[in-house]
């Protein structure tokens, strides 16, 4: 935070001037046109008035500046107590629990499934209106999420086995964080976290070796105790109250609940044998850990392990693409800012012809991935009702969370340069951003994952493709670089034998042209759509931001993205 | 450093396997086809042998490892010894000194320069042997090249003053690194820095504070003395032996010599401030400073500061576009040796289709970046005898650091996603070339000062634009999506007065035909320049790597590029 200096105080051999003040006393929703048109477009616009003060509460300086503390004083593994017992638990900074306070108390964490334990219908818009808050709050600070989003995330996983939904929903769906390192019985709330990958196996879970044996040998099936034996070579936020696990079971592959305390208070055998240090994502505390015969309940079936905890990696993956559209924003935010008081050569940056057309170029990338995952999002609040919606999210989940978050870290780069020297350097937000983005792109399933999956529910559910096709479709004959593209992703479709080599494009162009569609359809001025259109689809582009052709409206463009503040 | 594990000291829960070995114990220079290529053709093939020697000193486990412990253990500010006297030193780790002393000893902080200091001819391909070793150091260690990389580039800038360059060429050429905290004159070798940027002005120099006056009256003019007051914003290496440094004199905006000792020994008024935290280049210490009244010698007249900087500066960002495809190359590298050994779903990585599609893209990016890198490099060498190779070097120079510079964040990240979660991580050399990355593309003038820059060469030297579409125009007829681009990019520079807001597409589309040319010319195989051309000029590409078309040979790409080990 900066303030004013008294002359006295400044520097002896020269004076300050010509550095942007920071971003910051700031409303994230209202200064963001894109996210309150794609709020209100996909059925979370009578949340405005609760995501504006959400907007503003998070955008103050204080606020902001947890998420720099959150990063600088890293959560720190205590192994052992001083006597030498083991103690497995990490210490975060105040900075951490402060941020994770404001998620929780949003409901950011699980507020989708409030009516579960209400045992009321579910609320219209309710994951676009905690889609609109994540995409916020990642802004502020994203390593947090990761619990918050598995949290959220472990909901439909957990109701495959009703027994153990019934007690832990109302501690997940509690809004009073409760940092204690207890057990869950004593707590106003609760995380959940979950285990999958191993070190001869990420991608490929079914290589897990970790084993689990029912705890007695009349209690075996959906709920029961088993032990299980193994470790876990990412084991993200170990601080959680439970974790939905993988292990080996008699039966084959399974999902178990792992909780960190056994109901009768004593710490579960999940040791921690180190922490991850990550190139971002460091407020998060990732760790590797080492079962001993820890106990978990069995979820659902022995042997349905995958099937039960890839309905958690769905909602992850959802959360993956929505926070990569909001990092995104948060760059260019930083970048638009910066360009609009920075002088070089007598002119702010903004108004340079070649800065103009890079800031606008990535403007569009922002307004076209953020109305992408606002679309998926709606997917996700009507697929119990329709079918058509069900179908798209199963197609276009793993799309959007391909595009998104593979498009991140190469943007963030930009913006960063945008910003020169400032940029590379960690006191700014920029440099975290960039440093933070491939996480998205690689946990909870890499680019090349996400293709096959989008294959595999192209071979499972031919109709899906056809809703999908169908959406695109309903802009048609509004523009010619559009109609091509589309013509063209179609007949791509027709040679089914060749596609898992041509995936990355055939998905690539299905982000696209749905981001697209849904420009070209609800934009507010044709300034964004044909010149996304032109540019993503007409060749009129490069390789690099800042290329778009001579006449795009750039001016138009930076205006729309500049934060309103 | 890996060691094989008796069963007795493994882990109790399970057993480690399918994860690649460690990349190291290998020569950089032989199991590198296309460096090897790329020098034997630019000007080199006679220091195959020493380069090869190089290349297998600087592979062994124990020099890679110099690399991550520089970047662990960082240098730390001392600005104060313990009495609480102003000290304005920066101590570094055992291990930035022996890279330093490495990377001296090869001479690439200084050979091409040697001739002069011996009263000699110059040797042919004298830069591009330097760059065939900077190519593979960088990939050991990039941050320590800082200050070999100003060492070199200072010489052309300080051959403005011949009396300067008289006294400290013989300490510069030097193959003797010498860290001592001390006067030049003490010494067996020396660095060279520059200061340029301040807080005001990054870009725009012009704008510098900073005052210089005569030390003298009767002295003013090149190289006397000056008192120099101001700062420096972004002051790399402050522990160099001297430094190129921008002020305010009498006359204009002068570039002096300071050096960090007088001649009488005692310590200059160069004061540190802090050092820069920055996201990658953490070796490296980056620092803020303030002159008082520090000493400086004029390098030429008063008023031809950035015309003497800017000789420092043509050589900067030839290295920057050299070792952001040296850098690359080691992503991809790291990338294909993971593939190489990690099995999923019971085949290697590299053996399935999609992979394969993402690392052949990636490799022919490495391939073409690195044969633009070299290609530029022989206009260096080749500028004081031939006309055209001086006009290629002015107008291709600044594409090729715009290019090769602002592709490297991307593919870093996409190499780091080839190898998973692991590539996440801080142990591994993924994630630190990663954090790398983006410093090339923003010091020595960011993107667009690059295309900005290529404007004014083109207003300036019309007939360099002729000498750079000649030697476009020798690889016409190869290709038809080659022919169409140059086509293209010929028509693109028929309307100069539109050239600003373009210039990013038309400086990309340089960077892209002269590697093609290159690559159709010379490639060994069809299989890279055919396939590089379909996808980078053909439409038939992805805005991310992975989307050859159908049918490129992607085996053999993927082959051609392997480690040779």
């Amino acid at each position: 935070m900066s303030r004013p200096v008294a002359a006295e105080t400044g520097f002896e051999t020269h004076e300050v001037f010509n550095q942007a003040p920071p971003l910051e006393d700031y409303n994230l929703f209202t200064s963001d046109r894109v996210l309150q048109e794609s709020v209100a477009r996909e059925g979370a616009g009578d949340e405005a008035a609760q995501l504006t003060a959400f907007g503003a509460k998070i955008g103050k300086a204080e606020v902001l500046d947890l998420g720099r503390q959150a990063n600088t004083y890293l959560p720190v593994l205590k192994g052992f107590d001083r006597f030498g017992h083991r103690q497995d638990r990490v210490e975060f900074h105040p900075s951490y629990h402060a941020l994770m306070e404001i998620s929780v108390a949003q409901g950011i964490h699980a507020s989708p499934w409030e009516h579960l334990a209400r045992g009321e219908a579910a609320p219209a818009g309710r994951n676009a209106a905690r889609q609109a808050a994540l995409y916020m709050m990642c802004q502020v600070e994203p390593g947090h999420i990761c619990p918050i989003t598995m949290t959220n995330a472990s909901v439909p996983a957990l109701l495959f086995q009703p027994s153990l939904a019934e007690e832990w929903l109302p501690k997940i769906v509690s809004r009073a964080y409760d940092p204690a390192f207890g057990p869950m019985q004593a707590k106003t709330g609760v995380t959940l976290g979950m285990g999958m990958t191993e070190k001869q196996g990420g991608t490929d879970v079914r290589a897990n070796t970790t084993r689990a044996e029912p705890a007695g040998k009349a209690s075996a099936g959906p709920g029961s105790e088993y032990l299980i034996t193994g470790h876990k070579w990412f084991f993200s936020a170990p601080m959680c109250d439970a974790f939905l696990v993988l292990a080996q079971a008699p039966g084959g592959l399974s999902c178990f609940l792992m909780p960190r305390f056994l109901p009768d208070g004593t710490l579960n055998a999940i040791q921690i044998q180190r922490l991850k240090e990550k190139v971002g994502n460091r407020s998060n505390a990732s760790s590797e850990v080492e079962f001993k015969r820890a106990h978990g309940w069995l979820i659902g079936e022995e042997g349905r392990g995958v099937r039960n905890i890839i309905e958690m990696a769905t909602y992850t993956r959802l959360d993956c693409a929505v926070s990569s559209a909001g990092m995104m924003r948060q760059s260019l935010a930083q970048a638009l800012h910066h360009c609009a008081h920075r002088r070089v050569f007598q002119k702010h940056l903004i108004d340079q012809p070649l800065m103009q057309n890079v800031i606008a170029d990535m403007a569009l990338e922002v307004e076209a991935n953020t109305a992408l995952a606002f679309r998926v999002t709606r997917a996700f609040d009507m697929a119990d009702e329709s079918e058509e919606e069900a179908r798209y999210r199963r197609i276009m989940t793993p799309v959007a969370k391909y595009w998104n978050c593979k498009r991140a870290p190469g943007f963030a780069y930009e913006a960063m340069e945008c910003l020169g020297g400032n940029g590379y350097v960690e006191e700014g937000v920029a440099g975290r951003l960039y440093r933070e983005m491939p996480v998205n792109a690689i946990w909870e399933g890499s680019g090349n994952v996400m293709c096959l999956d989008v294959l595999r529910a192209l071979a499972r559910e031919p109709e899906a493709l056809e809703v999908v096709l169908g959406e695109f479709d309903s802009a048609k004959g509004m523009n010619g670089h559009y109609d091509a593209a589309l013509a063209k992703l179609k007949e791509g479709f027709s040679d089914i034998g060749t596609l898992e080599p041509r995936a990355r494009r055939v998905v690539e162009d299905m982000a696209k042209i749905a981001a697209a569609s849904i420009l070209l359809k609800t934009a507010p001025g044709e300034e964004v759509s044909e010149t996304y259109c032109a540019s993503r689809f007409g060749g009129e582009s490069g390789d690099l931001y800042g290329a778009l052709p001579l006449g795009a409206p750039l001016r138009e463009i930076v205006e729309r993205a500049m934060p309103v503040l």
